[in-house]
């Protein structure tokens, strides 16, 4: 045990191994793990269908794993609690996602993943499997505009997945999709903001030191630094703030249909989340954007942290169809 | 603004209206507000059908709105932050749910509810509206088993309501209803543990007191005392204990096919969540306990409280039935 610390865990060391013991016990008919650090929707590899992989690190639930299943993840890589998962790891998940028409690796823009992605895929071609990646850098506060390459992928990658998935299940190939993929990622936009941090289950230590009356805009998914450290204000307040520098960053123009995600990073309640939406959708409202399709909860999570992020994505006719589309993944559906 | 208190909103006063506001603009296909403190879901009353409604203090988000939708709820009477909703809203949200075969209101044991609701019923007996009511006391901390009608109601709710959603659907009358739903609520037991307050948004204050190093186990969802006071420990630990608990209560035995809930109860994560499953179904196993069906994550929260809760309910073949019954609330689906 760690202590004092308070999580509801046996040891650092089994954690992971023991959360993904439970997770396919209770989705058996949904997920099957292959390789320990592998979890595979049932039934996948389709034949002829694009496979679809993801990974990352860990602490991110309903992300990664809960996005396995109908319509969304075919493979998830799982790594450390915020640690990339091994070259190995990545292989497994990629050669299971394989149906004879390739895999497309969608994940966040962390050098860990596209290291270990990227030597995973040079690996496989000798294999004779195909495999390209799509790299998530949604997060406006990680860098400048002029410097898209260096930001990070945080809440974002939901509605990739979410559109190739319609486009794998409707037969769509690879070259197609990663070009429609790098599409979503170009029109998606996010920021978040956060009060209160996680716990590392590592240490027992907080992922990042704040004020007990602050919040810090554009702080990372695992505590990395934002853009700038405020006095908490009020819900409309932040939600101006952080509206502000999304709607230019694209930027998102009058007449412009969207998909809204409002995303909560762990302990901020579903009521608060509502109250920020209710502003969202005022201010899109009084630009001429029109809310296409809307999704409030906890998508992609920092364990226990507090605060929550806005994610815009500017739809076109095809990423509409991929909203659309009827999916059945374990901790996401419509 | 509440000083330096760490949530996003604009006012005590007017967060709930603004919540309510954000959600139906969230949910437009699926609810509507025929009044302020009451959620609809759209297209009810359906004539022939028995209504269901249930109620009470707002903050267990998902619950109570989020089980409104095909196969769940119809109405939803919502008080303020952990206070029951008025006679009149109660009243509102049985009218609104009444299409000629009565309505049964499924809610939590706690005095103002069933007051209120109480109240409401006689009143509308007046308007040849015939509802009866359905008292949920799962939570075995909350008194002993000889006294089981002082025993608060908490995410045991959840399954009363998949159940009767299903018999709703199917045309069952009333009083049958009444019937399986008194029988899903015996066979039902519920128990949880906290190791961190929610922040009540009236004062600012902690919803109870609890060291560094302690958690509580069968604090109430509105901090209500529990059963013991405990250090930290092992999550395999304190799940035995809350499976011991649990088991010896119905008592349930070997054969027995039951559904479980593990239920966060705000700022634990589905990490740990899971690891909590897998040794409640070791435990099961051990005992020659069938689990039907699972569900693991935020089903009825504390605001941000840090604790989860399981619950177990024994299943007959109409249970299961329910269990299975294709569903589409707007935060519970399968």
């Amino acid at each position: 045990m760690e202590g004092f610390m308070k999580k509801f865990i046996n040891s650092y060391d089994n954690m992971i191994s023991e959360m993904l013991n439970g997770f396919v016990k209770a989705n058996t008919d949904v997920v099957e793990r292959p390789y320990e650090r592998v979890l595979v929707r049932k039934g996948s590899p389709t034949k002829g269908k694009v496979g679809l992989v993801t990974g990352g690190g860990s602490g991110h639930k309903p992300a990664l794993i809960g996005y396995l299943g109908k319509g969304m993840m075919d493979a998830v890589a799982v790594g450390n609690i915020f640690a990339a998962p091994g070259v190995q790891i990545c292989m497994d998940a990629i050669r299971m996602a394989d149906g004879g028409s390739g895999v497309l690796v969608c994940i966040g823009n962390y050098s860990g993943d596209l290291m270990n992605f990227g030597m995973a895929i040079d690996m496989l071609a000798d294999e004779g499997i195909k495999a390209e990646m799509i790299i998530v850098n949604d997060d406006v506060a990680s860098s400048p505009v002029t410097a898209m390459e260096n930001r990070r992928g945080v809440a974002g990658e939901i509605i990739l997945w979410k559109v190739l998935g319609y486009m794998a299940d409707s037969g769509a190939d690879l070259s197609t999709m990663k070009r429609v993929g790098d599409q979503v990622v170009f029109n998606t936009r996010s920021l978040g903001v956060a009060h209160t941090p996680c716990i590392m289950p590592s240490s027992g230590k907080p992922s990042f030191e704040i004020g007990d009356d602050e919040m810090e805009i554009g702080v990372g998914h695992h505590g990395e630094p934002g853009i700038e450290r405020v006095k908490m204000m009020s819900a409309n307040d932040i939600t101006n703030i952080i509206m502000e520098k999304i709607l230019v960053d694209l930027p998102y123009n009058k007449g412009d249909e969207v998909s809204v995600i409002i995303n909560g990073l762990g302990s901020t309640s579903l009521l608060e989340l509502y109250i920020i939406f209710g502003r969202v959708e005022e201010i899109l409202s009084e630009k001429g954007i029109k809310i296409y399709k809307s999704w409030v909860g906890e998508y992609f999570t920092s364990m226990e942290m507090g605060g929550f992020s806005i994610t815009l994505t500017k739809l076109d006719e095809t990423m509409k169809k991929g909203v659309d589309h009827p999916i059945a993944a374990i901790h996401f559906s419509n």
